[in-house]
């Protein structure tokens, strides 16, 4: 097989928990394919540097044949440059005492810079994944101050929450995954997020039976949103660590769809511009999308019941203030 | 795609470092193949039994198409039960103050009853890869008390330390990886470990340049050896973990390479029994091995130099010293 000329790969936070579960799977050649070539961009902060050599270490000890070339840097400016993907991970983390707000403050200023990166230095064309947290803020963010790259091409991670929502679905109706379709989440990456049922349906010997006469109102509005809102706390709690492998699973998936298209809906957190569902504009905010051909467009045709609608401004408010809050911080 | 009935892998050490870099390639089908289904046994202890739970919810919501059933457990003897393939992680970490000694009596007895598990409950084709330390001589304990296991079955991670090496020259030489051939590790996974590059050779245009001829012996003799040698040691410096993700990267390719053949040598522990290297019989030793249908055999024509020669007796004495010690320690 000859192979293709190399793209280059963008990722922040790249010594921590997320980059270690996806920088391999990204190098075997599952996303972008067996055929192409690879320049990894390494991008995180001066005392992660060792952390970061170290895993450049394992990654040449590892001989994968994809790899062109390993840069690692502490500047965005440098990192992004070229870049046709760019996966920002890194943010802090948001340790117990800290509210929102404060949370926002810390990581606002990252993605403020990495955005004016990212528009000096990638390519026009790149995709980003936003995956640090509070995901929807900072990928509005970055998408505000990347002024010359299209705020299509910014997405914030929720794919994690669908995927969490079919794992569940697929317990409770001791049913393949791949069986279920059009379940998806709307609005925030948060405890606000909401999980709506009532587009999708089992698909069995070509026949569609929708969810919602397969499980019972009552769990769909109550436990199951619980379970889906509550999932990442009980990862950390068991695992002592929050999500890693299963949140760099969800990267990949939400590249995936993206690049190669989809059948049917999945979760992408995307600007709300031009949506038919009352969200007001400029706001990043989890939509049902199918994607085509490199791009993605929000589903058109749903028609919310009046529980999803309640739910769907609950998460526009919360972004409204969170928006409001992060956009006053960074008033130059 | 129609897919395969599952074959049963079972790991121990499921909530340590490398089983969380291990278990996601081997979900994505990278090893198996992409049709071939898979019931997971993972096997720990019972302090690391809420870790585990964390890892299976995270498995479960990154939805792999390829998973049958995900079993967990702390007893060998239901973990093994009729499995195809075992990967033995499982072990007790070496900490600053404990001699090998203090190690081997540690990780023997985990081993002696792996080893009796395997043996009872496992198909009597089971492939097993050893690679908790000390991994050669925890690899014959189990050889030993796998009585009904044929003792090629059993391999010890040795892998690792030939790829290392192959990064160094790549690196050296400014070559990739995938035309540099037969440098492969005698011996003992251990600081002994001794990188052969007499048999190696560059191949390029259908030309093969022996290695020998392109780095000089000064270097071969003593820098490249000291680098491997402490290759581990560097990576636990910069990172602040032991190698993980290269790790499990090497398990794999010692799979794939026992599983679907090999072309050139590769190293694997494999017992030495009727080996042409004047290596005492019933020790587990790295030898450049081929692989085909499934199964190794050791290369029969190397002609190692006198200074490989005294190489391969330090490890023997080693190895030698390990088995006295751990078969003394396992004396009913
Ligand atoms: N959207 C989602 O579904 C989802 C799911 C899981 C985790 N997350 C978020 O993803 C982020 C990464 O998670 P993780 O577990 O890998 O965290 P982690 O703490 O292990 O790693 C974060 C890394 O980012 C680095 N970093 C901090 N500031 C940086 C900057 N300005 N530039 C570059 N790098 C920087 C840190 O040094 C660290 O290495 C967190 O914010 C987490 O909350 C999001
Ligand atoms: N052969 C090689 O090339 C190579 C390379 C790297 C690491 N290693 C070795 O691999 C082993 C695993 O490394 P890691 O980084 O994953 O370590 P880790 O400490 O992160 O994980 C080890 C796991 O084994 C578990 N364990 C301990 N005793 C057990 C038992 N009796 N049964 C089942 N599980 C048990 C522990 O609870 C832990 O979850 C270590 O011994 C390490 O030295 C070998």
């Amino acid at each position: 097989m000859t192979q293709k000329e190399p793209i280059t790969v963008a990722i922040t936070g790249a010594a921590g928990n997320i980059a270690y579960s996806l920088i391999y799977r990204i190098c075997t050649g599952e996303l972008f394919g067996n055929d192409q070539t690879l320049n990894l961009n390494l991008i995180d902060i001066e005392p992660a540097l060792p952390i970061l050599e170290g895993l450049i270490m394992e990654l040449e000890d590892s001989n994968f044949h994809l790899i062109n070339k390993i840069l690692f840097t502490i500047d965005p400016f440098e990192g992004f440059r070229d870049a046709d993907y760019a996966i920002l991970l890194g943010a802090f983390p948001r340790n117990k005492n800290q509210t929102r707000k404060d949370l926002l403050g810390k990581n606002s200023p990252i993605f403020k810079i990495q955005g004016k990166a990212l528009s000096l230095v990638a390519k026009r064309t790149v995709k980003v994944v936003v995956v640090g947290n509070p995901v929807n803020t900072n990928a509005l963010v970055t998408a505000k101050y990347a002024e010359n790259i299209p705020k299509e091409n910014i997405v914030a991670l929720t794919r994690l929450d669908m995927n969490r929502s079919l794992s569940q679905l697929s317990r409770k109706l001791t049913k393949n995954v791949s069986n279920i379709k059009n379940v998806f989440t709307w609005g925030n990456h948060s405890a606000s997020q909401f999980v709506d049922l009532s587009n999708g349906y089992l698909l069995e010997n070509s026949k569609k039976t929708p969810l919602t006469e397969l499980v019972d109102e009552e769990w769909i509005s109550g436990e199951f949103q619980k379970i889906n809102q509550m999932r990442g706390k009980e990862v950390l709690l068991k695992r002592g660590k929050s999500s890693a492998g299963s949140a760099a699973n969800a990267v990949l998936d939400c590249l995936k769809s993206w690049i190669y298209g989809t059948e049917t809906y999945v979760s992408m957190g995307v600007i709300s511009d031009n949506n038919p569902y009352n969200v007001p504009e400029n706001l990043i905010f989890s939509f049902p999308c199918t994607c085509k051909n490199g791009t993605w467009k929000i589903a058109k045709d749903l028609k919310p019941n009046e529980f999803c609608k309640k739910m769907i401004k609950k998460n526009v408010d919360e972004l409204l203030e969170e928006r409001r809050i992060a956009f006053e911080l960074l008033k130059d």
